[in-house]
């Protein structure tokens, strides 16, 4: 819905109905109002809710209104995309180092990001304050490396590998991404909807 | 628990019971149970399930050993790793084709894979009997590209835009992979889980 909002913004719109909102989110509305009336201060006006006060009032809620510093370990091709990704910027979200275990990658990548080898992981995470990590390393290095980022602090970690990542604090949130596992999600789907039509 | 039992017979591990599978991927044992005794065809052994046969079931079972092929559509940087990712065709992913709307980066990009202009989308699709697409355009175009999609016949978007993509057929499943979304859920869980502390 946050996003959707910010589209509304640019396209100055100032207020939108609960229908509207679930029409352009594929949900139901009843939910829609729902969500809204957990959110403190925002009202519902003649024509609506006012959009810029919903954003807002999402934004408090859930600290997106919060700058946040990331960090990127495991520079391959993935990795790479990710830390030089220049659309995080305007939502707040600053990529602020890189890290992978081969020195001559750091030594002679070309990026405007700081780099540090695997092994200054917790220290770098911990004096730069970084909140949470995007994981694109090789598989048998994901435990190691989740260790050392929880070691170091990190709350959070986008998980692009297939492995998964069981950090060693309750408060560690995971999110898993892997590509593979998602496609065998997909064609499952897939599969389970053909069965159906038979 | 596919994934996982490939990397068990790797390891040359033969049994394996629903205590350790559930252990391995962070899940209740009393799940793995249920989620199995779904499978046709897997006895419980005395050491545990046979990894091979329980394997061999969820594959059936979810069409895993069914070949797919695949096309990436928006040939920017994260479309252009994923195009040229080596590691889906041992798990039996052919990435068959790749699209963009510009003509002069199909003509000039390296790659091993056909590319095709946006505007062949359709006919490509079809003729090559694609299954899925993986989707990383910018988001103005994600409507007019889903529905070349669709009318070519794909069953399945791997969608890593912030859109949301509203197929005109229901017979065909969304996964929506982007990173941006997946970032502010990491970063609400992570307020949510800092208020909690208070």
């Amino acid at each position: 819905m946050y996003l959707k909002l910010d589209e509304m913004l640019q396209d100055d719109l100032q207020t939108v109905s609960s229908s509207q909102l679930a029409d352009a989110l594929s949900i139901n509305p009843h939910n829609v109002r729902k969500d809204i009336a957990y959110l403190d201060g925002v009202a519902h006006l003649g024509g609506g809710y006012d959009i810029a006060a919903l954003k807002a009032a999402i934004a408090g809620q859930f600290g997106f209104d919060k700058p946040r510093k990331a960090c990127v370990v495991g520079l391959g091709q993935m990795g790479t995309v990710i830390l030089n990704y220049d659309q995080f910027q305007p939502h707040g979200i600053s990529i602020v180092a890189g890290f992978d275990s081969n020195i001559n990658k750091i030594e002679t990548m070309r990026t405007s990001i700081p780099l540090f080898p695997s092994y200054m992981i917790s220290e770098t995470v911990q004096r730069l304050a970084i909140e949470f990590a995007v994981l694109t390393v090789p598989e048998p290095a994901v435990d190691k490396v989740a260790n050392h980022l929880v070691d170091g602090g990190i709350k959070g970690i986008i998980n692009y590998t297939s492995a998964i990542v069981k950090p060693n604090q309750d408060d560690v949130h995971v999110i898993h991404l892997s590509l593979l596992k998602n496609i065998r999600y997909l064609t499952a789907l897939m599969t389970v909807n053909q069965h159906k039509n038979l």
